[in-house]
Protein backbone atom coordinates (compact mmCIF):
# COMPACT_ATOMS: atom_id res chain seq x y z
CA UNK A 1 0.00 0.00 0.00
CA UNK A 2 1.44 3.63 -0.89
CA UNK A 3 0.35 6.24 1.78
CA UNK A 4 0.30 9.67 -0.03
CA UNK A 5 1.19 12.73 2.15
CA UNK A 6 -0.60 15.79 0.36
CA UNK A 7 -2.89 18.88 0.02
CA UNK A 8 -4.86 20.66 -2.79
CA UNK A 9 -2.11 22.51 -4.60
CA UNK A 10 -0.39 21.68 -7.85
CA UNK A 11 2.39 19.60 -6.63
CA UNK A 12 0.04 17.68 -4.41
CA UNK A 13 -2.22 16.80 -7.65
CA UNK A 14 1.23 15.57 -9.92
CA UNK A 15 1.13 12.73 -7.66
CA UNK A 16 -2.58 11.98 -6.93
CA UNK A 17 -2.82 11.75 -10.82
CA UNK A 18 -0.20 9.57 -11.26
CA UNK A 19 -1.46 7.22 -8.41
CA UNK A 20 -4.65 6.97 -10.19
CA UNK A 21 -3.44 6.60 -13.55
CA UNK A 22 -1.35 3.49 -12.94
CA UNK A 23 -4.03 1.79 -10.63
CA UNK A 24 -2.48 2.09 -7.61
CA UNK A 25 -4.50 1.75 -4.04
CA UNK A 26 -3.54 4.57 -2.06
CA UNK A 27 -4.71 5.96 0.99
CA UNK A 28 -4.54 10.00 1.02
CA UNK A 29 -3.13 11.85 4.53
CA UNK A 30 -3.75 15.82 4.28
CA UNK A 31 -0.97 17.82 5.45
CA UNK A 32 -2.63 21.33 6.38
CA UNK A 33 0.16 23.61 4.81
CA UNK A 34 -1.87 26.62 5.75
CA UNK A 35 -1.89 25.84 9.46
CA UNK A 36 1.95 24.90 8.83
CA UNK A 37 1.56 21.12 9.00
CA UNK A 38 4.01 20.52 7.26
CA UNK A 39 6.02 21.57 9.93
CA UNK A 40 5.06 18.76 12.58
CA UNK A 41 7.77 16.18 13.01
CA UNK A 42 5.48 12.92 12.62
CA UNK A 43 5.82 14.83 8.83
CA UNK A 44 9.27 15.57 8.58
CA UNK A 45 10.29 12.30 9.51
CA UNK A 46 8.44 11.59 5.93
CA UNK A 47 9.20 14.57 4.02
CA UNK A 48 12.63 16.43 5.60
CA UNK A 49 12.09 19.50 3.35
CA UNK A 50 8.88 20.09 5.27
CA UNK A 51 6.65 20.28 1.96
CA UNK A 52 4.48 18.20 0.36
CA UNK A 53 3.83 16.16 -1.32
CA UNK A 54 5.53 12.32 -0.02
CA UNK A 55 4.36 9.13 -0.40
CA UNK A 56 5.87 6.00 1.91
CA UNK A 57 6.05 2.54 0.28
CA UNK A 58 5.27 -0.37 2.30
CA UNK A 59 6.00 -2.58 -0.28
CA UNK A 60 9.38 -1.28 -1.43
CA UNK A 61 12.22 -3.70 -1.73
CA UNK A 62 14.45 -2.61 0.88
CA UNK A 63 10.68 -2.06 3.31
CA UNK A 64 9.34 0.87 3.80
CA UNK A 65 10.26 3.84 1.65
CA UNK A 66 10.00 7.57 2.28
CA UNK A 67 9.99 9.69 -1.37
CA UNK A 68 9.58 13.51 -0.98
CA UNK A 69 9.05 15.78 -4.33
CA UNK A 70 7.10 15.30 -7.08
CA UNK A 71 9.49 14.71 -9.95
CA UNK A 72 11.15 11.78 -7.75
CA UNK A 73 7.94 10.26 -7.10
CA UNK A 74 6.86 9.89 -10.29
CA UNK A 75 10.20 8.47 -11.72
CA UNK A 76 9.64 5.94 -8.73
CA UNK A 77 6.33 5.02 -9.36
CA UNK A 78 7.09 4.78 -13.79
CA UNK A 79 9.99 2.53 -12.80
CA UNK A 80 8.07 0.60 -10.20
CA UNK A 81 5.18 0.05 -12.86
CA UNK A 82 6.51 0.18 -16.28
CA UNK A 83 3.98 2.44 -17.26
CA UNK A 84 3.66 6.42 -18.87
CA UNK A 85 7.94 6.63 -19.69
CA UNK A 86 9.31 6.07 -23.05
CA UNK A 87 11.82 2.88 -22.43
CA UNK A 88 14.30 4.32 -24.88
CA UNK A 89 15.59 7.06 -27.24
CA UNK A 90 14.60 10.28 -27.93
CA UNK A 91 11.09 10.18 -26.64
CA UNK A 92 12.69 9.06 -23.12
CA UNK A 93 15.00 11.80 -23.51
CA UNK A 94 12.25 14.26 -24.37
CA UNK A 95 9.86 13.09 -21.30
CA UNK A 96 12.94 13.50 -19.31
CA UNK A 97 13.56 17.09 -20.71
CA UNK A 98 9.44 18.67 -20.30
CA UNK A 99 9.63 16.25 -16.32
CA UNK A 100 12.22 19.04 -15.63
CA UNK A 101 11.32 21.95 -17.34
CA UNK A 102 7.39 21.52 -15.72
CA UNK A 103 9.12 20.91 -11.88
CA UNK A 104 12.36 23.20 -11.98
CA UNK A 105 10.93 25.76 -14.22
CA UNK A 106 7.39 26.23 -14.49
CA UNK A 107 6.79 25.32 -11.16
CA UNK A 108 8.95 27.35 -8.95
CA UNK A 109 7.75 30.52 -11.55
CA UNK A 110 3.85 29.96 -10.85
CA UNK A 111 3.97 29.09 -7.21
CA UNK A 112 6.64 32.05 -6.23
CA UNK A 113 4.02 33.90 -8.71
CA UNK A 114 1.15 32.63 -6.89
CA UNK A 115 3.16 34.02 -3.70
CA UNK A 116 3.22 37.37 -4.41
CA UNK A 117 0.15 38.24 -6.49
CA UNK A 118 -2.23 36.23 -4.29
CA UNK A 119 -1.04 35.65 -0.91
CA UNK A 120 1.15 38.01 0.15
CA UNK A 121 -0.46 40.87 2.03
CA UNK A 122 1.93 43.26 1.05
CA UNK A 123 1.98 44.07 -2.60
CA UNK A 124 5.74 44.06 -4.83
CA UNK A 125 5.23 45.12 -7.68
CA UNK A 126 8.63 44.16 -8.98
CA UNK A 127 8.15 40.63 -8.15
CA UNK A 128 5.11 40.44 -10.25
CA UNK A 129 5.66 41.90 -12.95
CA UNK A 130 8.83 39.49 -12.89
CA UNK A 131 6.98 36.33 -12.19
CA UNK A 132 4.49 37.53 -14.80
CA UNK A 133 6.68 38.02 -17.61
CA UNK A 134 8.27 34.64 -17.18
CA UNK A 135 5.27 32.95 -16.43
CA UNK A 136 4.12 34.25 -20.23
CA UNK A 137 7.02 33.27 -21.32
CA UNK A 138 6.92 29.63 -20.42
CA UNK A 139 3.39 29.35 -21.30
CA UNK A 140 4.82 30.22 -25.13
CA UNK A 141 7.44 27.74 -25.03
CA UNK A 142 5.46 25.27 -24.01
CA UNK A 143 2.70 26.52 -26.56
CA UNK A 144 5.39 26.05 -28.99
CA UNK A 145 6.11 22.55 -28.08
CA UNK A 146 2.40 21.49 -28.66
CA UNK A 147 2.98 22.74 -31.63
CA UNK A 148 5.92 20.16 -32.72
CA UNK A 149 3.74 17.26 -30.72
CA UNK A 150 0.52 15.97 -28.82
CA UNK A 151 1.73 15.64 -25.58
CA UNK A 152 5.32 16.73 -24.45
CA UNK A 153 7.60 13.49 -24.97
CA UNK A 154 6.18 12.97 -28.47
CA UNK A 155 3.23 10.70 -29.32
CA UNK A 156 2.08 9.51 -25.91
CA UNK A 157 1.30 10.61 -22.52
CA UNK A 158 3.80 10.20 -20.20
CA UNK A 159 4.86 11.53 -16.58
CA UNK A 160 5.99 14.80 -18.16
CA UNK A 161 2.31 16.07 -18.86
CA UNK A 162 1.21 14.73 -15.26
CA UNK A 163 4.22 17.02 -13.63
CA UNK A 164 3.06 19.99 -16.31
CA UNK A 165 -1.11 19.81 -16.38
CA UNK A 166 -1.88 20.99 -12.45
CA UNK A 167 0.53 23.49 -12.90
CA UNK A 168 -1.05 24.52 -16.19
CA UNK A 169 -4.52 24.04 -15.34
CA UNK A 170 -3.91 26.70 -12.02
CA UNK A 171 -1.92 28.95 -14.45
CA UNK A 172 -5.72 29.84 -15.66
CA UNK A 173 -6.31 31.58 -12.33
CA UNK A 174 -3.00 33.68 -12.28
CA UNK A 175 -2.87 34.51 -15.85
CA UNK A 176 -5.81 34.24 -18.27
CA UNK A 177 -4.80 36.24 -20.57
CA UNK A 178 -1.22 34.45 -21.43
CA UNK A 179 -2.99 31.16 -21.44
CA UNK A 180 -5.45 32.53 -24.09
CA UNK A 181 -2.55 33.74 -26.15
CA UNK A 182 -1.98 29.51 -26.22
CA UNK A 183 -4.48 27.88 -28.02
CA UNK A 184 -2.31 24.51 -27.77
CA UNK A 185 -1.60 24.50 -24.84
CA UNK A 186 -5.57 25.93 -24.05
CA UNK A 187 -6.34 22.46 -26.23
CA UNK A 188 -3.79 19.96 -24.21
CA UNK A 189 -5.44 21.08 -21.13
CA UNK A 190 -8.46 20.06 -22.20
CA UNK A 191 -7.80 16.87 -23.50
CA UNK A 192 -6.07 15.82 -20.15
CA UNK A 193 -8.64 17.11 -18.33
CA UNK A 194 -11.15 14.26 -20.07
CA UNK A 195 -8.74 11.90 -18.70
CA UNK A 196 -10.95 10.06 -15.50
CA UNK A 197 -7.39 9.56 -13.94
CA UNK A 198 -6.69 13.11 -13.87
CA UNK A 199 -10.16 13.73 -12.53
CA UNK A 200 -9.87 11.49 -9.66
CA UNK A 201 -6.31 12.73 -9.25
CA UNK A 202 -7.33 16.19 -8.99
CA UNK A 203 -9.88 15.25 -6.57
CA UNK A 204 -8.34 13.44 -4.22
CA UNK A 205 -6.65 15.61 -1.82
CA UNK A 206 -9.60 17.53 -1.28
CA UNK A 207 -11.79 14.53 -0.64
CA UNK A 208 -9.52 13.65 1.97
CA UNK A 209 -9.59 16.92 3.31
CA UNK A 210 -13.49 16.85 3.76
CA UNK A 211 -13.73 12.99 5.04
CA UNK A 212 -15.80 13.70 8.19
CA UNK A 213 -13.23 14.65 11.23
CA UNK A 214 -10.24 14.24 8.91
CA UNK A 215 -9.70 10.56 10.01
CA UNK A 216 -7.01 10.30 7.69
CA UNK A 217 -5.13 13.45 8.64
CA UNK A 218 -1.38 12.41 9.18
CA UNK A 219 -0.94 13.39 12.79
CA UNK A 220 -4.66 11.96 13.75
CA UNK A 221 -4.40 8.54 11.80
CA UNK B 1 30.42 13.69 -29.77
CA UNK B 2 29.00 15.73 -27.03
CA UNK B 3 28.38 19.46 -28.07
CA UNK B 4 27.23 21.07 -24.52
CA UNK B 5 26.27 24.44 -24.91
CA UNK B 6 27.09 26.66 -21.34
CA UNK B 7 27.82 29.49 -19.79
CA UNK B 8 29.80 29.74 -16.53
CA UNK B 9 27.02 29.36 -14.00
CA UNK B 10 25.42 26.89 -11.45
CA UNK B 11 23.18 24.98 -14.39
CA UNK B 12 26.13 24.89 -16.76
CA UNK B 13 28.97 23.18 -14.37
CA UNK B 14 26.88 20.90 -13.60
CA UNK B 15 27.23 19.51 -16.91
CA UNK B 16 30.34 20.08 -17.75
CA UNK B 17 31.21 18.09 -14.06
CA UNK B 18 28.97 14.94 -15.05
CA UNK B 19 30.86 14.89 -18.50
CA UNK B 20 34.26 14.75 -16.45
CA UNK B 21 32.79 12.37 -14.46
CA UNK B 22 31.89 10.24 -16.92
CA UNK B 23 34.98 10.47 -19.25
CA UNK B 24 32.96 11.44 -22.24
CA UNK B 25 34.42 13.52 -24.72
CA UNK B 26 33.11 17.02 -25.49
CA UNK B 27 33.06 20.18 -27.15
CA UNK B 28 32.20 23.60 -25.23
CA UNK B 29 30.20 26.19 -26.93
CA UNK B 30 29.87 29.17 -25.15
CA UNK B 31 25.56 30.92 -24.62
CA UNK B 32 26.73 34.55 -23.27
CA UNK B 33 23.75 35.47 -21.64
CA UNK B 34 25.20 38.55 -20.27
CA UNK B 35 24.56 39.41 -24.27
CA UNK B 36 21.50 37.84 -24.47
CA UNK B 37 23.11 34.96 -27.08
CA UNK B 38 20.64 32.44 -25.01
CA UNK B 39 17.67 33.98 -27.48
CA UNK B 40 19.40 33.56 -30.73
CA UNK B 41 17.46 31.48 -33.60
CA UNK B 42 20.49 28.80 -33.81
CA UNK B 43 20.70 28.30 -29.90
CA UNK B 44 16.86 27.78 -29.61
CA UNK B 45 16.84 25.62 -32.15
CA UNK B 46 18.87 23.50 -29.53
CA UNK B 47 17.29 25.10 -26.29
CA UNK B 48 14.16 26.18 -26.83
CA UNK B 49 13.20 27.35 -23.53
CA UNK B 50 15.86 29.72 -24.58
CA UNK B 51 17.86 28.92 -21.42
CA UNK B 52 21.61 27.12 -20.79
CA UNK B 53 22.50 24.19 -20.09
CA UNK B 54 21.28 22.29 -23.47
CA UNK B 55 24.31 19.34 -25.19
CA UNK B 56 23.57 17.94 -28.76
CA UNK B 57 24.58 14.06 -28.68
CA UNK B 58 25.79 13.23 -32.44
CA UNK B 59 26.21 9.38 -31.03
CA UNK B 60 22.35 9.24 -29.77
CA UNK B 61 20.10 6.06 -31.37
CA UNK B 62 18.22 7.69 -33.33
CA UNK B 63 19.93 9.73 -34.82
CA UNK B 64 21.41 13.54 -33.33
CA UNK B 65 19.49 14.60 -30.21
CA UNK B 66 19.28 17.78 -28.61
CA UNK B 67 18.31 18.13 -24.42
CA UNK B 68 18.28 21.21 -22.19
CA UNK B 69 17.40 21.46 -18.73
CA UNK B 70 20.45 20.17 -16.50
CA UNK B 71 18.36 17.78 -14.69
CA UNK B 72 17.30 15.80 -17.72
CA UNK B 73 20.92 15.68 -19.34
CA UNK B 74 22.21 14.32 -16.06
CA UNK B 75 19.60 11.25 -16.62
CA UNK B 76 20.40 10.92 -19.86
CA UNK B 77 24.21 11.00 -19.51
CA UNK B 78 23.91 8.74 -16.32
CA UNK B 79 21.37 6.22 -18.59
CA UNK B 80 24.36 6.28 -21.27
CA UNK B 81 27.31 5.99 -19.17
CA UNK B 82 25.16 3.05 -16.57
CA UNK B 83 27.36 5.35 -13.83
CA UNK B 84 26.60 7.72 -10.64
CA UNK B 85 23.00 6.18 -10.25
CA UNK B 86 22.54 3.94 -8.03
CA UNK B 87 20.70 0.93 -9.88
CA UNK B 88 17.95 0.06 -7.83
CA UNK B 89 16.25 0.45 -3.89
CA UNK B 90 16.25 2.78 -1.81
CA UNK B 91 19.26 4.36 -2.49
CA UNK B 92 17.96 5.40 -6.28
CA UNK B 93 14.80 6.58 -4.94
CA UNK B 94 16.78 8.75 -2.30
CA UNK B 95 19.09 10.23 -5.72
CA UNK B 96 15.73 10.97 -7.51
CA UNK B 97 14.59 13.08 -4.58
CA UNK B 98 17.83 15.11 -3.90
CA UNK B 99 18.09 15.07 -7.99
CA UNK B 100 14.90 16.67 -7.90
CA UNK B 101 15.33 19.14 -4.44
CA UNK B 102 18.37 20.20 -6.16
CA UNK B 103 16.99 21.14 -9.37
CA UNK B 104 13.23 22.35 -8.66
CA UNK B 105 13.83 24.16 -4.63
CA UNK B 106 17.83 24.74 -4.65
CA UNK B 107 18.55 25.55 -7.73
CA UNK B 108 15.52 28.18 -8.42
CA UNK B 109 15.58 29.85 -4.73
CA UNK B 110 19.59 30.74 -5.15
CA UNK B 111 19.16 31.71 -8.59
CA UNK B 112 16.37 33.84 -8.13
CA UNK B 113 17.75 35.04 -4.79
CA UNK B 114 21.24 35.94 -6.99
CA UNK B 115 19.03 38.02 -9.19
CA UNK B 116 17.48 40.25 -6.69
CA UNK B 117 20.63 40.35 -4.28
CA UNK B 118 22.76 41.19 -6.55
CA UNK B 119 22.02 41.88 -10.26
CA UNK B 120 19.27 43.39 -10.12
CA UNK B 121 19.90 47.08 -10.31
CA UNK B 122 16.70 48.15 -7.53
CA UNK B 123 16.78 46.41 -4.63
CA UNK B 124 13.09 44.96 -2.92
CA UNK B 125 14.09 44.18 0.45
CA UNK B 126 10.39 41.93 0.83
CA UNK B 127 11.94 39.72 -2.01
CA UNK B 128 15.40 39.64 -0.79
CA UNK B 129 14.55 38.56 2.87
CA UNK B 130 12.09 35.63 1.43
CA UNK B 131 14.63 34.20 -0.74
CA UNK B 132 17.46 34.36 2.17
CA UNK B 133 14.96 32.73 5.10
CA UNK B 134 14.55 29.93 2.12
CA UNK B 135 17.70 29.45 1.20
CA UNK B 136 18.90 29.06 4.46
CA UNK B 137 16.22 26.61 5.14
CA UNK B 138 17.18 24.77 2.27
CA UNK B 139 21.22 24.39 3.09
CA UNK B 140 19.77 23.41 6.79
CA UNK B 141 17.63 20.58 5.06
CA UNK B 142 21.34 19.53 3.52
CA UNK B 143 22.78 19.93 6.69
CA UNK B 144 20.83 17.66 8.10
CA UNK B 145 20.95 15.19 4.94
CA UNK B 146 24.48 14.81 5.58
CA UNK B 147 24.37 14.18 8.88
CA UNK B 148 23.05 10.73 7.80
CA UNK B 149 24.71 10.63 5.22
CA UNK B 150 27.74 10.94 3.24
CA UNK B 151 26.38 11.40 -0.39
CA UNK B 152 23.25 12.77 -1.04
CA UNK B 153 21.84 9.15 -2.56
CA UNK B 154 23.37 7.69 0.74
CA UNK B 155 26.91 5.91 0.72
CA UNK B 156 27.53 6.80 -3.11
CA UNK B 157 28.70 9.37 -4.78
CA UNK B 158 25.58 10.23 -7.89
CA UNK B 159 24.25 12.71 -9.81
CA UNK B 160 21.98 13.97 -7.14
CA UNK B 161 25.48 15.44 -5.51
CA UNK B 162 26.02 16.53 -9.06
CA UNK B 163 22.90 18.81 -9.28
CA UNK B 164 23.47 20.10 -5.89
CA UNK B 165 27.07 21.47 -6.00
CA UNK B 166 27.66 24.17 -7.94
CA UNK B 167 24.62 25.66 -6.06
CA UNK B 168 26.04 24.92 -2.55
CA UNK B 169 29.33 26.27 -3.62
CA UNK B 170 27.85 29.45 -4.89
CA UNK B 171 25.76 29.87 -2.35
CA UNK B 172 28.92 30.62 -0.07
CA UNK B 173 28.85 34.26 -2.27
CA UNK B 174 25.17 34.82 -1.40
CA UNK B 175 24.75 33.42 2.28
CA UNK B 176 28.48 33.08 3.57
CA UNK B 177 26.64 33.25 7.03
CA UNK B 178 23.69 30.31 5.98
CA UNK B 179 26.76 28.35 4.85
CA UNK B 180 28.49 28.99 8.26
CA UNK B 181 25.52 27.19 9.69
CA UNK B 182 25.65 24.25 7.94
CA UNK B 183 29.14 22.43 9.14
CA UNK B 184 28.24 18.66 6.58
CA UNK B 185 27.35 21.05 3.66
CA UNK B 186 31.07 22.66 3.84
CA UNK B 187 32.97 19.06 4.31
CA UNK B 188 30.94 17.55 1.53
CA UNK B 189 31.81 20.64 -0.46
CA UNK B 190 35.60 20.35 0.05
CA UNK B 191 35.05 16.67 -0.45
CA UNK B 192 33.43 17.43 -4.02
CA UNK B 193 35.81 20.51 -4.73
CA UNK B 194 38.72 17.86 -4.45
CA UNK B 195 37.50 15.57 -7.65
CA UNK B 196 39.62 16.19 -10.20
CA UNK B 197 36.10 15.90 -12.62
CA UNK B 198 34.49 18.32 -10.23
CA UNK B 199 37.57 20.82 -10.50
CA UNK B 200 37.81 20.48 -14.81
CA UNK B 201 33.89 20.83 -15.05
CA UNK B 202 33.66 23.89 -13.01
CA UNK B 203 36.61 25.51 -15.26
CA UNK B 204 35.04 24.21 -18.43
CA UNK B 205 33.08 26.75 -19.71
CA UNK B 206 35.65 29.73 -18.68
CA UNK B 207 38.30 28.49 -20.73
CA UNK B 208 35.96 27.91 -23.36
CA UNK B 209 34.93 31.62 -23.16
CA UNK B 210 38.50 32.05 -22.89
CA UNK B 211 39.46 30.60 -26.01
CA UNK B 212 41.05 32.88 -28.50
CA UNK B 213 38.55 34.54 -30.53
CA UNK B 214 35.68 32.52 -29.06
CA UNK B 215 36.53 30.23 -31.90
CA UNK B 216 33.68 27.70 -30.61
CA UNK B 217 31.05 30.61 -29.82
CA UNK B 218 27.65 28.72 -30.98
CA UNK B 219 27.06 31.67 -33.20
CA UNK B 220 30.81 31.47 -34.33
CA UNK B 221 31.58 27.66 -34.99
N1 LIG C 1 9.69 20.82 -5.71
C1 LIG C 1 8.63 20.38 -4.82
C2 LIG C 1 7.76 21.53 -4.47
C3 LIG C 1 6.81 21.17 -3.37
C4 LIG C 1 6.07 22.37 -2.82
O1 LIG C 1 6.48 23.53 -3.06
N2 LIG C 1 4.98 22.13 -2.08
C5 LIG C 1 4.21 23.20 -1.52
C6 LIG C 1 2.74 23.06 -1.92
S1 LIG C 1 2.55 23.21 -3.71
C7 LIG C 1 4.32 23.16 0.00
O2 LIG C 1 4.31 22.09 0.62
N3 LIG C 1 4.45 24.33 0.63
C8 LIG C 1 4.55 24.45 2.05
C9 LIG C 1 5.74 25.27 2.46
O3 LIG C 1 6.47 25.72 1.55
O4 LIG C 1 5.94 25.47 3.66
C10 LIG C 1 7.82 19.27 -5.48
O5 LIG C 1 7.64 19.31 -6.70
O6 LIG C 1 7.39 18.35 -4.77
N1 LIG D 1 16.04 24.45 -14.78
C1 LIG D 1 17.10 24.87 -15.68
C2 LIG D 1 17.59 26.24 -15.31
C3 LIG D 1 18.52 26.78 -16.36
C4 LIG D 1 18.84 28.25 -16.11
O1 LIG D 1 18.15 28.94 -15.34
N2 LIG D 1 19.88 28.74 -16.78
C5 LIG D 1 20.28 30.13 -16.63
C6 LIG D 1 21.74 30.22 -16.26
S1 LIG D 1 22.04 29.46 -14.63
C7 LIG D 1 20.05 30.84 -17.95
O2 LIG D 1 20.31 30.33 -19.03
N3 LIG D 1 19.55 32.08 -17.87
C8 LIG D 1 19.31 32.91 -19.03
C9 LIG D 1 17.90 33.43 -19.02
O3 LIG D 1 17.16 33.12 -18.08
O4 LIG D 1 17.56 34.16 -19.96
C10 LIG D 1 18.24 23.85 -15.66
O5 LIG D 1 18.51 23.29 -14.58
O6 LIG D 1 18.86 23.61 -16.71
Amino acid sequence: MITLYSWATPSGHIVSIMLEEIGTPYDVRTVNISKREQFHPTFLAVSPNAKIPAIIDDGAADGPLAIFESGAILLYLTEKSGRLLPRSGADRAKAFEWLFWATAGLAPTLAEFGHFAIFAKRKTPVAIDRLSAEADRLLRVLDRRLAEAPYLAGEHYSIADIAAYPWAAGAGVLVREHLNAAPRVRDWLEKLSARPAVQRGMAAPLLAARAARAPRSFNNP
